[in-house]
């Protein structure tokens, strides 16, 4: 019943955003009942903060796997780019979204997010150095993978309100090679 | 009496988010009256897509001063950097962010909100590339700078909820470097 919940308020932050998601709309979507709904989970908030760190972690299982299916040698660099870029435009990136936007202005909400986003940021910094076969006691090595995760962060941003497949493929080609050569340059 | 109602609405959004910006409360705000709001502006979307549209354009006019100051020479890729970062974090981006994440599942706001992004989005790119001294016709310089200006983007969207400066100067100094070494070393 909580996993029906979770899933059924992921959907509706993807679909209505945040101020379209109410706990009403989530429990019928869910088939619980009001009663069963508020013993889980007993405000929106306690329900949407667990809802995206379910997805979260779904989507981080999802991702260690995708890794291990990567190709190597030439052309690794760009698959990495792609599983992020790809993570990064899907719906967990909505509904992730929506929380954090609405979590700048709710102090509540931003208490519950801070947290699991410092955590999910950290993990996924953690698998794209590995992916990338970074080294980060050499110097910009660190920086270039933040720069990459922001670069997919800002690319899952321009792709909520435009589609931007084309471009984004296009860009990622390039931050590729760019990547490479900084990686192959290295002393 | 337009003016002071834009105002209000961008300070609006910036304080209390899409969900927290009401008609009413943009009127009070701006100490207009609601029978004078509604002839300026019917409905929410209307005021919210015109104040986001009216500070961008002052924005935009503010970049292009900021940019005739810029230094030349050799630290001027880093202060162009800062200037777009700047331009990311400022509570334009944020109610330029609760626009669109609102855009995201709202047809009607989206078809307004689409052409505005649009257009702001190609005259900030036509103004990186003249600054950067960027040559489109040289290939990957256009996917180096639509990369740079989603890198400050994602920047941007992290700053939302963490105070994210520090981290953010570094990886501006080694997108910075990247970004020299690759326009320098063109045949």
């Amino acid at each position: 019943m909580r996993h029906r919940l979770l899933e059924a308020c992921v959907d509706c932050l993807v679909e209505h955003g945040w101020s379209g998601t109410s706990t009403t709309l989530v429990s019928q979507r869910a088939g619980v009942s009001r009663g069963a709904q508020l013993h889980h989970f007993p405000t929106k908030n306690d329900l949407v903060v667990a809802a995206v760190e379910h997805l979260t972690e779904t989507r981080g299982r999802e991702l260690v796997a995708a890794a291990a299916a990567l190709p190597h040698g030439e052309r690794r660099t760009r698959a990495v780019l792609q599983m992020l870029a790809d993570h990064f435009t899907s719906a967990v990136f909505s509904a992730a979204l929506e929380l954090w936007v609405a979590a700048r202005t709710d102090e509540t909400l931003l208490a519950a997010v801070a947290p699991l986003e410092a955590r999910v940021g950290r993990e996924t910094h953690r698998l794209t150095v590995e992916l990338l076969g970074c080294d980060e006691s050499r110097p910009g090595e660190r920086e270039l993978v933040q720069a990459t995760l922001d670069l997919v962060r800002g690319l899952g941003l321009a792709d909520t309100i435009t589609d931007d497949a084309r471009r984004r493929a296009r860009i990622l080609d390039r931050w590729a090679l760019t990547l490479d050569t900084v990686l192959k340059e290295r002393p």
